[in-house]
């Protein structure tokens, strides 16, 4: 079997999550996010964010939590703001126009978005009403491609938005690897403070299913469970997103998690830029692009499954390598020889 | 802690399910439902219904597999037709509405449609274009009063709806209560032989999430997988999904486990109907609604949870007690002790 | 050629709109409502409802309009509520359904709305999550039978759905005919002040296309125009709608055309009463639903055009004469001799 | 009063209609476009693209002619492709997304598409199921831009299409102007045979409102009459729309109304060319986009009305001047004069 880098969901969870459905399993609780495991967990979010006003709901998925956050806050009319890499304008099958409501794009090469960015689209938007209305500004940290924002550049973000009197949302399917990056001095607590809505995502990050959703905007807490029901994500079985939470969130386990699978990442990028390798964008989170020759590619891929992930030239490609909570140091020093090797 | 009738989904799942997946916890697989244990679920199931040109999808829960069925079946303009009873018109927030579907109620007072409960409904809806194109007949199996079809009734409904262009989709959300009842004379075969589409529920029988919507229509299954994905159904780890069903069809533990349910509902409502109980509806699977005196029904509530679910008089009120896979001699036992008595 | 009692839609419009429409072709005028025609016509409507603070918006259609309120003003979980008769109900086609929103229907004979209608339908949706929230009420004056509320009626309901949170909408595509009724004490101001949102209907009382939304509740006047450039329906010849309104609102014209077309209503259901005939329900504006013979509308049928609305028994069915502004009287003595001589 | 070049949409409609309109108002018709005009003029336009097997539907305006269109052709995860200018895209309130589609768009500065442009779209397009299926190809001729398509380009646009599974729809609001420019070898026969549906703009080309949407592709016929009601855009008096397309379509009036407004454009643009005026784009419809020097918009503002479209520079900005089909050699001859004077 060659280890796989291409993603961060290939395993199940951490054990922790096992051990604890395993010994809760026959304890009859209340349905759809009543049970007493998801109300514990959600206290500790809270605790954990310094928000003990802030509003939290658990459900399965990204593209769940994305396509019911954006529907619920926006209006008919009103639109979201990206960066041209977000994963709702890319990655998620139109599930965002699919609840009626245009995203705009910005082209952005480090998938992060700024006000200067923002403010052409709103200047071209003034149309009134003959054209959308933009309302929300989604970012994603870590972005789709692995880059974070730093404290200051969400500030500035945070600060505009009020001003401007846009929604800000922040994608946290990579949340922990954002946070535990060794470059980042954002925190938890700080992304609640400085965001209307949030998530959590837990699937890429030791959980099997499951993202928790952070209302800080108290406006927009109102009649949310609604949406979440009518979006077909309430479960029955509330419990199995409530347990696994109040695993991750015990002792930091989520943080934990996260910070191993950047360390591996930043061990293998680290072996590879001693040796001269280029890479496509800078990042310090758990996922790396190493731009590598053909022949090395393919040296690699007899041991490990990746994603090629650009064409650079006729001899050479970037790959794309994510690391998870799971990845082991054999598999890194594996990899890492096979650099040092043929490098 | 009182024991709850309350619903079939209190506890976890079936331990066999635990063991599978923490088996199987560290493997790597790929994601999106392209794993092993998704593919062989999907091939034991395809074997069980003698359909191997049936296409399988695994979701959540109910009501989004409601929502992705319909929405996908559907052209803007046509509508379903739904008993009056239907999950889909009571209890779903308008999850069919908001997918832009209108659903046409049929009252019934026992749950089922019939032909001729469709023929005014056709007959009503023919002022082109003014009026939405009844398209899809929308049945549960058990309902949601825990009656059940036919095999002659299931057979007259499908003749009747290929006759008249509708599609004929079953909501089986206790599907295996409603074959294995004591009464039923149907099979999962039978039922996907005579259905254009129809789901196997997980999350009432055994499983922590999960309905298998198998497409018997040839023509309902081109592209039906982006509509999965769109609507933010596609579980990143499908591993937990196609793990649970793999562990369900085995052996037939999934109908096991259903008969388990109907067997302990049946006896507290033979126990009651020897004490001369009426009861709101002679029901043969895991829901049984007596009807009982207040006096006896505070009496119960001191040990068991479960809905008063219909005042009737005065004095008396039916509640709902539901069994399931779990439900326990130890329960059962007691509650019909108290019954023999207090009456 | 046959005179049609079918509709009130067969004839072009009042010749006082085609002469403005003549007089003021070649004018050149900003487009999208912002002509000077409109903003006269919303002034003068304003004035008549001494609603200084409404605001206006055209638009081509009763189905259009309805949609478009709905849909502007409630938020995705919460629905309307409707009697069984409602057009938004039986002939748009699921036209409010395809903008995600469920309709509650109330069954009622007289296509009528009271409170105490209303409140077990809130009773019954209190299960939240589960289920969508009531927050409309949907009525039509006059009704799809004919049929108008009064004063005290429309108060008490008004007192209600603001006692309760919910809206209330009046769809006015005959509200000519509702208030110029001989039983009628409402007036289009008092309509305005009891309720949230309303429309006056020019395309079944003389306009070629058209109809008045008046919001009247200030929170559901926040960016209206945007709903309506959404859903295809802002004319980039505003004009031709300002225009017409101009022109009905002018001396009342709007009123005078209503109050002819019941009035000829009124002469024939007056001539059959005093035959003898029976009627379906007893209205007082420009439909009629006598139950004939089906000799005599056989009769009929060879000068005239109306629907067959009912079967009432082997000899028996009932029948929808509708009259408009142009109906006239040599139309109406006809048909009076023809009943006249017949019975 | 200054004469308007800020749109074609200024005026009321050619007179040969308010003529026809009068003459036919009180004749009853049948409503909904069942009305004999409709039926006539749907005939005169099947005779002129030679399409007896089309079907047409009138409606009121682009935007709904293009959400009704696009909605109904495209299945709920498949997308349309347009041109970055494209109507769609910047100027209709997101009502495509509204209708539950994604648009993507594609960059091009002349607005136009070729299959070279599409290409790359279709590849990054093939991540099954998580993204949207490109299913659709929009344009406009002549495009938003006043450009036009020869009748090469649509070949192997339309050939291209054919081959990759895309449906072809060509906006064609300003289909007069397109046609008739002086540099095309487009006819409207060519037009229906190379496209699946595509529509004839008739309220900025003389009509008061009307659009004729023409279905060429059989299969996307089926059941359209549903979509039109159920979006609110099927007239009760259709015979509005079916008597000025009947005029319009009478001794070729539409394209003589085009040619005239196309011609006028061209006198300024040669008048201005002559004077050494640049031009932001070269065009040969009713739009034309002039460089002017802030000092002479300001002299031409005082006579006419037109929207500066695009600051070049500090003394310079292209300003947008559009001709319609009643822009008068008066108005004309001032402008040129004012220019000559001036340049």
């Amino acid at each position: 079997m060659k280890f796989s880098f291409k993603n961060d969901y290939s395993e199940g969870c951490h054990p922790n999550i096992l051990k604890a459905l395993t010994e809760h399993n026959l304890d009859q609780q209340a349905g759809y996010g009543e049970d007493l495991y998801s109300l514990e967990a959600k206290a500790l979010i809270k605790e954990k964010i310094a928000g003990p006003d802030s509003e939290i709901y658990f459900v399965s998925g990204g593209t769940q939590a994305n396509l019911i956050v954006i529907s619920s806050v926006l209006r008919p009319y009103q639109c979201a703001v990206s960066a041209s890499t977000g994963h709702i304008l890319n990655n998620e099958t139109g599930a965002i126009e699919a609840t009626g409501h245009k995203i705009l794009s910005i082209e952005k090469a480090d998938g992060k978005l700024t006000p200067e960015d923002i403010i052409p689209v709103l200047e071209n938007h003034r149309n009134v009403p003959h054209q959308v209305m933009p309302k929300m500004v989604y970012i994603s940290n870590s972005t789709e491609l692995g880059t974070i924002y730093t404290l200051k550049e969400l500030e500035e973000l945070s600060t505009f938005c009020k001003e401007k009197g846009l929604y800000l949302f922040m994608d946290g399917a990579r949340m922990g690897h954002g946070l535990t990056s060794e470059i980042s001095d954002l925190t938890l607590e700080k992304v609640a403070e400085l965001t209307d809505i949030f998530y959590i995502g837990g699937t890429k990050n030791g959980a099997l299913i499951g993202e928790a959703i952070v209302i800080n905007n108290r406006e927009l807490q109102q009649d949310f469970a609604f949406n979440i029901k009518q979006k077909g994500a309430l479960l029955a079985k509330g419990r199995l997103l409530g347990i696994q939470f109040l695993e991750l969130m015990k002792n930091d386990l989520y943080f934990d998690l996260a910070k191993q699978a950047n360390s591996q990442a930043m061990k293998m990028k680290n072996a590879m830029k001693e040796r001269g390798v280029q890479f496509l964008s800078d990042t310090y989170t758990n996922q790396i692009f190493p731009i590598l020759s053909h022949d090395l590619i393919e040296k690699l891929s007899e041991k490990f499954e990746f994603y090629v992930w650009k064409k650079i030239d006729e001899h050479f490609s970037a790959v794309r390598l994510i690391t998870s909570w799971n990845t082991n140091d054999e598999a890194v020093n594996s990899f890492i020889e096979i650099i040092n090797k043929e490098l």
